[in-house]
């Protein structure tokens, strides 16, 4: 382990977090908000600690797997433990666990939250909030690079351990110019939905929160019940470009390029429609009976597919009322998540689909033991080492999502919240059902179970083995 | 496809469900019940048809991989549907498909059941419902094997296709001889368990029920509230006999060949009892405070667990009480299962210590990349093609599961009740939680969903590929 350039990147990290804190004190300075002072402090302290970790240049500057995958896990630790400070100075959240619990679930982009009464908040100390889902969701690590320059062919293995999904491809040759198109895209895409929502005489301060939320696939809001006050145009606007933040961003780079044959060719993309749309048809005809015109059924049925499917989180309804069906459906698609190299979490389309075509090919081979059969996805053969990650990495999201549940059912709650409240979180969804459903929140949960909780939720958007790698004791070794 | 030895082999498997039910008549014939003229009735029927379908000798005797599967699947299906036809003839059960259920739920020794009051039940039918457990417990095929010469070689495919686990193995080098020492290990030890019930003063029959449906690891008894009522010592002898019901059959043909030290070396059996004693420990800590003694929260907590954990299903507590890292201890214990080649279900204990194994390695793939590792069990080498189903297995798993649990949320049950409710039925335990709990029973459910469930038991049982490949068309291809 290069101890050295794991330290210097965790300071960059840290630096450019109290870059990331200027939007939102310059929103206390518009605003007049004495609390954006806990902003400012948070600031310094994040420029001092990254500027004195900076100054300590690596001797050997080169970093491999193993030392890419233990700073982007600390790196997600280190900016939700600094990140969480200004709910805590302002005293707006007065325990430390908690503040960390609800910066982590912004950062991650899950969008659980502890948090009651978000209405008497102040403006700035919300705009960080939500903020940190835009910051999250494309990731850190990636955005550092993109303005970075580090050594040549480093910066791969930091890509690779924070974007999600199977298999990382790169755009562009330069890993430095993929990680820079990939924000250059996220940025126009965000910018359009506030146009779409400003168009819709949505204020710009609620705009930009609305827009942070859905491009992160976050979910914090800014009203008491998310979405349901917000007029049907803006709903509409919202359930449109959280399905759009969960496509595979490649596509958007193929339609950038012209590539639209090639478009077509995206199995991940097409199933991922299809499941959403088979999802809306299946939950509008189950709730219908609920709502007194079919359309209101439909929209709402959209919406929460949209917010669930992409692992957003923003609700319009109380979904917890809703038939079972629905419900099971809608916990199903928790699990789903949205495409690999999106903003969205969970599981990953193209991980089900790699599963479902592993599953055919098993029964076909039990019919003809003899004959050997490859799996092709997008007409190319799989690699062997995907399909072996993509098994491994059901298995540990298993044991992991196990373990979680046992130590979450201290709490006693019912086994409903126990296992949605894991699934929530180690998907990056935010709400889940019973007690911890889109009407209630995290508050009651005990301080173990936050940690637990939070631990998921970063586990979750790193997709677990950054994380898990640091309990082993060979990660450490010189 | 050889349609004329899967013919033939169903009409074999049709002539000994015929022999089966010699017992339960007699057991009518010495309690003079009317009722068991319903099982003498569908004795012949079996007799007929599977002498008229034995009749037919088929050209070509050799059958390969294919046909094994779909004779093990067709064979528990027909087992199913003609053996529930007691129960419809006497009128006890008045509708078909509850009576499949309850029959499918006996041979998969599933023990979940639609009856509530079965203490007025003629015995001699209460015979033939527990001892559908003995006979699916260590398979019909392999009964049928250990008595009817096959071809050479053809035994294996029915053999692999109907006992659980990740790989079979022969203990003797002829299948035949390996399937008739199996069913000896099997008689004797069922056989102290009814010395030792007899020696606790329970009466012959209520023995023989009670050992069927421990040694099958089924679950039906012959008392409306399971286990409740029976003496103490009768309590712990089935809590120690359901354990070791739960034991991979190799560790008791290693101990009558007295190779103890190979005994020692069985990693799958050894975690199988760390499992059991670690999850009563934390069992009966949880739930000390419900009860007077500690002994018997102790009593209870080893009864539940050796009774869910081997999917054995008998209950002397109504768990569904039970605080709820309790409740969600037994569930996680509940898709774990006991070992493969037992008579339990579920995913096997060896399962899951392959799959935390392949974890450990892909960890220390990221941290060490260049290095080849290979994943051993019992100090062998484990080969490729074992993992490979294995993983495979779990996804299937999976997705039969989620499917199936979407069907059975339509009717609308809390979604504890619709996930237990396949959890019960796909792991053959028998009780789930909630509406499915050890003090309820599945007659609430829609026919659809028992259908689904019925389905789900025998596909637990012979683990999903023999019913899957069911429904491929390539399977039924000439």
């Amino acid at each position: 382990m290069n101890y050295g350039i794991v330290f210097y990147c965790l300071g960059w990290v840290l630096s450019f977090e109290a870059l990331f804190l200027v939007p939102p004190s310059l929103c206390a300075l518009i605003y007049r908000e004495k609390d954006g002072l806990s902003l400012v402090i948070t600031m310094l302290i994040c420029l001092c600690f990254g500027m004195f970790a900076v100054f300590f240049k690596p001797k050997k500057k080169r970093l491999y797997s193993r030392e890419g995958f233990v700073i982007v896990a600390l790196s997600w630790f280190v900016l939700s433990l600094f990140g969480a400070l200004p709910f805590r100075l302002s005293g707006y959240i007065p325990h430390m666990i908690d503040a960390v619990f609800e910066t982590a679930s912004g950062f991650t982009t899950t969008g659980a939250s502890i948090l009651s009464d978000v209405e008497s908040w102040p403006r700035s100390l919300l705009f960080w909030r939500s903020f940190t889902h835009w910051i999250g969701g494309m990731g850190v690590l990636v955005f550092v690079i993109a303005i970075l320059p580090l050594a040549g062919g480093s910066d791969m293995f930091l890509m690779k351990a924070e974007s999600p999904g199977p298999s990382v491809k790169k755009l562009v040759p330069k890993v430095k110019n993929t990680a820079g198109a990939l924000y250059s895209m996220y940025m126009v895409i965000t910018l359009i939905e506030i146009l779409f929502l400003l168009a819709g005489r949505m204020p710009l301060y609620e705009s930009l929160l609305t827009a942070f939320g859905t491009a992160g696939t976050g979910g914090f809001g800014f009203l008491n019940d998310s979405m349901a006050r917000v007029t049907v145009y803006q709903q509409v606007v919202i359930t449109i470009f959280m399905i759009l933040f969960g496509v595979n961003f490649n596509a958007y780079f193929l339609i950038y390029q012209r590539k639209f044959k090639d478009l077509l060719g995206m199995s991940e993309v097409i199933a991922y429609f299809s499941v959403i749309i088979a999802s809306i048809i299946l939950i509008s005809i189950n709730i219908n009976g609920m709502y007194p015109h079919t359309w209101i059924a439909v929209k709402d049925a959209a919406f929460q597919v949209g917010s669930i499917i992409t692992t957003t989180g923003f609700s319009t309804a109380d979904f917890n009322l809703w038939p079972s069906f629905s419900k099971g459906l809608l916990v199903t698609l928790m699990f789903v998540g949205a495409c690999a190299g999106s903003t969205g979490g969970g599981i990953k389309v193209s991980r089900v689909l790699i599963m479902a075509k592993t599953l055919k090919k098993e029964i076909l081979s039990y019919i003809h033991p003899n004959s050997v059969r490859k799996i092709k996805v997008d007409g190319r053969q799989l690699e062997h080492s995907v399909l072996r990650a993509t098994n491994v990495f059901l298995c540990t999201y298993l044991f992991v999502f196990v373990f979680s549940f046992l130590i979450i059912t201290l709490d006693n709650f019912d086994l409903e919240t126990s296992f949605t409240a894991v699934a929530a979180t180690l998907n990056n969804i935010g709400p889940g059902l019973s007690k911890v459903g889109p009407s209630a929140n995290f508050a009651g949960m005990s301080y173990l179970s936050k940690i637990v909780l939070t631990f998921d939720m970063i586990a979750g958007r790193l997709e677990l083995f950054p994380v898990l790698i640091l309990f082993t004791r060979s990660t450490w070794k010189k």
